[in-house]
C-alpha cells in the first residue's frame, strides 16, 4: 500500500531518488542475515541535503528511517523492522580527497573500503582496516559497525582512523566533529559517539580518514600444529617475545577437515592451523620471518611455510578464504558469531566449542582472529525453516553467548548487535550502561524514529 | 567558612576521608596553570562506593563536585569554579592485575602513569602513551583528558588503549563498559564518551588498559636543518618513504637559541631540529636507522646524529626535555598552547608564529610532534601579573587560535579545553556538534553539578 506521505516525499526529493518500485523495495528489506522486512519506500541520498531533509521530514510525519550501505552485514542491523524509510547512502560514493601530505582521506558512505585501500595504496598510503568483505562492504557500513578485521591486532579497528566526520541526527541537524588533525581533544569524542552506533543515533555522511605510509614489504607464515592448544600456546609466545604481527588468524579442526574435503591437499596437515603475517621495511622482514620461523619450530609446529610479498601473501589469504568458503561448500547454514573472548581464554572457547557440538549434534567451526580473541564460531545448521531446527539451534546460541560472557567475553567483536544480537545485548552490558544507552538514544532520537526496534529504545518508551 | 553539609558529609565518609584545612583546600584549588578556586572541602575516595555516595550525597544537596588526579593538567581542566567538593583520586593508586596472557593491565585512577609503564616493561609488555609530564601524572587524569605524547604518531593516544572501564555518574550510578577483549562492538562507545570528557560526564573509577609486546629495541636519529622548512619537508618525506617512526619530534629556532644560552654547545648547530625514533626487532631497527640516515643526508641535514638502545636514546630525549627547560630558564612565562594543524600546514603555523613575535612583542617558541601536525607554541610573557602584558597576550593567543582554526586546525592536542581554552571553545566546533553536547551533558549531569564551569553546560542552563 503507497504510502500517504510518499507524494510529498517524492516532491522533496525528486522522483529519481524516491522508490516505491517491488524488487527495490525487497532489497532494501534484508541483508546478509535471515531477517527482512519490506520498507514502504527507499530513498537514495545523492547529499547531505538530501539526508537532512529526509530527516527532518521523517520526523515531521513520524515516520522510522533505516539507513543502509552496501548491506552486506551479518547481523540484520539494517533491517527496517518498522518499515518507513529504507534510506541508501549508496549513491554518495565519492573519495573527495585523498592527501599525503595530511595523511588523509575525505569520504562519502558509499565509497567501498577496496577501493579506498587501492587508491591510498598507489600512492604509497595505507588505510589498515581490512573487514572480509572489504570488496563490497561500504565505508559508511564500517563507520556504522566499527568494522574490524584480521589486521586490527597491530592497527586497530575502524574507529581508530576517523579523524572527523559529518552527521545528521534525526531532527535533520547537520553536525562536524573533529577534522584533518591527527590529534584533537576539543569536547567530547562524538566521533566515537556516531561510529559504531549502528545508525541508532545519527547518520554519517562524510569521515575524514587517517592514512598512514603504506608498509613496503609483508610477509606471512603458514604453520600447522597439532592441537588447537599448541597453536593457541605459540600466539601467546609470538606476542610474548616481543612481535606485534599484523595478523594471527586461528583456524580449527573442524575447519580443516571441512577444507580438505573442498579443496584436497592444498590444505596443511595437523588439527590447528596458524596465519601469521608481518609487514615493515623490506631488509628487516625476510629477518623477523626468519626469527618467527625459528620460534615456530621451538614450538613443535608440525608444517611451516613462508610467504614474501603481496603475491605470496595473496595466495596464502587465498587459502584463508578458502576455509570459509568450504564450511559453505558442506551445505550447511553457518550461523557466524563473531565472539570474543579475553586472549588467554582461546583454548578455553574452542574446547567449549567442540562440546557443544557433542551436545547440539550441530557441527560448530572456529576460525578466527587469535591476537584479539575475536572468534568466529559457526554453528553449521541443515535448515532454518525446520522449527526443530531452528529451536536447537537457538538454544546452542544461547549456551554459546552464556559461556563465552562467563569468561569474560563479548557477544560481538566486529559485527554489530543489530538484531541477530539483540537477544543477548540486555545481558552483555551492565545496568548502569543500559540506562546511559538510553539516556544516549534519548538525548538525540527522543522519538525513536532511527532505525527502530534495534538494541536500545529511548527511556520514554 | 564551613559547610552546612561538612559534617553529614564526614558522618558518610570517616573524618579521615574529608578535610576543610586550609593548606588542603589550597592545593585542591588548582593544577599547573593560571586559574584558582578553593573548594569548600576535599574529598579523598578511597573506593568506587566512596565515589558513588558522594556523588550521590551532592547530588541530594546541590553541591558541585570536581573530580582531580595529580593535578599537574596545563589547562585548569580540575579548578573547582564553583567551589563545593574537590574530589581527589590520588589515593586509589593500585594497579589490580598486570595480565601478559590476556594482553591488560587494570589499574585504579591515581597510578602515575609511568609506574605502569616501567611495571609492564619489566614484563616485556608496553603501554605507549607518553605525556610529557608521565612520571607525576595519574591514568585518571590522562583518561579524562585523552593524553598523547611523542608516541602518539604510531600509537595513538589513551583513548585507543582502553579496553574496559567503570565509571559513576553524577547521581551515582555506576557502570561498567567494555570490558577484558580486545574487540568489542557491544552497543555505543561509552569508553570513548567518558574518555576524554574532562570530568563533565562521570568518574572513571578504573580502567582496563591495552597492553602491547615491548618493541625488543628502539633507537633514534637527531638531526639539524638550516631551515624549519627544510625539517618539515624532511618529516613528509620520511612518512612518504614507507617509515612510520614511533616519535617525529620538531624544534624551532628560538627554543635552540634558548637551549644554546642554558646550555652550551651539546645543542646541534642549525635554525630547525628534528628527532626521529623507530622501534622494533633487534635485526631491524639499525638497518631501518641507516636508511632513514641515508635519506636525511639527501634532504640537506646539516648535522645527523643516532643513538642505538634505551640508554642512549635517552640521552636525546634528555635534551630534547632541556630544550623545554631552557624556555623556563628565560624567566619569562611560557604559554604552552597544544595546537594541532594539518601536517601540510606545519610551516604556515611556524611562519605565523614569527610574524606572531614580532608583531605582539612577545618572543614565541615552537616545538613538538611534527608527525601529528601537534605543535606546542609557547607565547613568553614576563609578567602575567601586569594588565597590559596580560591583555597583550590575550589578543596574541586570540589571534593564534583563531589562525589555527583558520588552517583547519584544532585549539587543544592534548591538553583539553579546561578553562584555558573555554573562551575558544564555541568557535571551535560546528553549532550542531555543540548541541550535541548540550544535549549530552543534560543527559548525564542535568543540573551541572559535575566539574561546572567549564566548557559545557546542560541545556536549561
Amino acid at each position: 500500500m503507497t504510502p500517504t506521505w510518499l507524494p510529498a516525499l517524492t516532491e522533496l526529493l525528486g522522483p529519481n531518488q524516491v522508490s516505491v518500485e517491488a524488487d527495490t523495495l525487497a532489497i532494501h528489506g534484508t541483508d546478509k542475515w535471515f531477517a527482512a522486512n519490506t520498507p514502504k519506500a527507499v530513498v537514495f541520498a545523492e547529499s547531505t541535503a538530501d539526508v537532512s531533509a529526509t530527516l527532518r521530514f521523517a520526523t515531521e510525519n513520524n515516520i522510522p528511517v533505516t539507513p543502509r550501505g552496501s548491506g552486506v552485514g551479518y547481523v540484520g542491523g539494517c533491517v527496517p523492522l518498522n518499515g518507513g524509510i529504507a534510506l541508501s547512502l549508496a549513491r554518495m560514493n565519492q573519495i573527495l580527497e585523498l592527501n599525503p601530505a595530511d595523511g588523509l582521506a575525505i569520504v562519502q558512505p558509499g565509497v567501498i573500503t577496496g577501493d579506498l585501500q587501492n587508491a591510498a595504496a598507489q600512492l604509497g598510503w595505507f588505510y589498515p582496516p581490512d573487514p572480509a568483505s572489504l570488496k563490497e562492504c561500504s565505508l559508511g557500513g564500517n563507520l556504522a559497525t566499527n568494522a574490524g578485521g584480521p589486521r586490527c591486532l597491530k592497527y586497530g579497528v575502524t574507529r581508530h582512523y576517523v579523524l572527523g566526520l559529518e552527521a545528521v541526527l534525526m531532527d535533520g541537524t547537520i553536525l562536524r566533529a573533529g577534522g584533518r588533525c591527527h590529534k584533537n581533544k576539543t569536547g567530547f569524542d562524538l566521533i566515537g559517539l556516531f561510529v559504531g552506533s549502528e545508525g541508532l543515533l545519527g547518520i554519517i555522511t562524510e569521515a575524514t580518514l587517517r592514512l598512514i605510509p603504506h608498509p613496503p614489504l609483508r610477509a606471512m607464515l603458514s604453520a600447522s600444529f597439532d592441537t588447537f592448544a599448541e597453536a593457541a600456546h605459540a600466539v601467546q609466545q609470538i606476542l610474548g617475545s616481543g612481535h606485534l604481527p599484523s595478523a594471527l588468524e586461528i583456524t580449527d579442526r573442524f575447519t580443516l577437515q571441512a577444507a580438505r574435503n573442498y579443496i584436497g591437499d592444498t590444505v596443511p596437515t595437523g588439527n590447528a592451523h596458524l596465519l601469521i603475517e608481518i609487514d615493515g621495511q623490506p631488509d628487516a622482514v625476510p629477518l623477523e620471518i626468519a626469527a618467527l620461523q625459528t620460534l615456530l619450530q621451538s614450538l613443535n609446529a608440525l608444517t611451516i611455510s613462508a610467504a614474501i610479498g603481496d603475491l605470496a601473501c595473496e595466495a596464502f589469504w587465498k587459502l584463508r578464504r578458502e576455509f570459509s568458503y568450504s564450511l559453505r561448500a558442506t551445505g550447511l547454514i553457518k550461523l557466524n558469531e563473531d565472539v570474543v573472548v579475553p586472549r588467554g581464554k582461546l583454548v578455553e572457547l574452542v574446547t567449549f566449542a567442540e562440546n557443544l557440538q557433542a551436545e547440539s549434534g550441530f557441527p560448530v567451526a572456529c576460525f578466527g582472529h587469535a591476537g584479539d580473541g575475536n572468534i568466529h564460531v559457526n554453528i553449521m545448521v541443515p535448515d532454518m525453516n525446520d522449527p526443530d531446527q531452528r529451536d536447537r539451534a537457538e538454544i546452542a546460541l544461547d549456551r554459546l553467548f552464556h559461556h563465552v560472557l562467563s569468561l569474560g567475553g563479548a557477544i560481538t567483536g566486529e559485527h554489530g548487535v543489530g538484531l541477530a544480537k539483540k537477544r543477548w545485548f540486555p545481558e552483555a552490558i551492565s545496568p548502569g550502561a543500559m540506562d546511559v544507552h538510553q539516556r544516549l538514544k534519548s538525548a538525540l532520537d527522543p522519538n525513536n524514529l532511527l532505525n527502530p526496534g534495534k538494541f536500545v529504545t529511548p527511556i520514554s518508551e
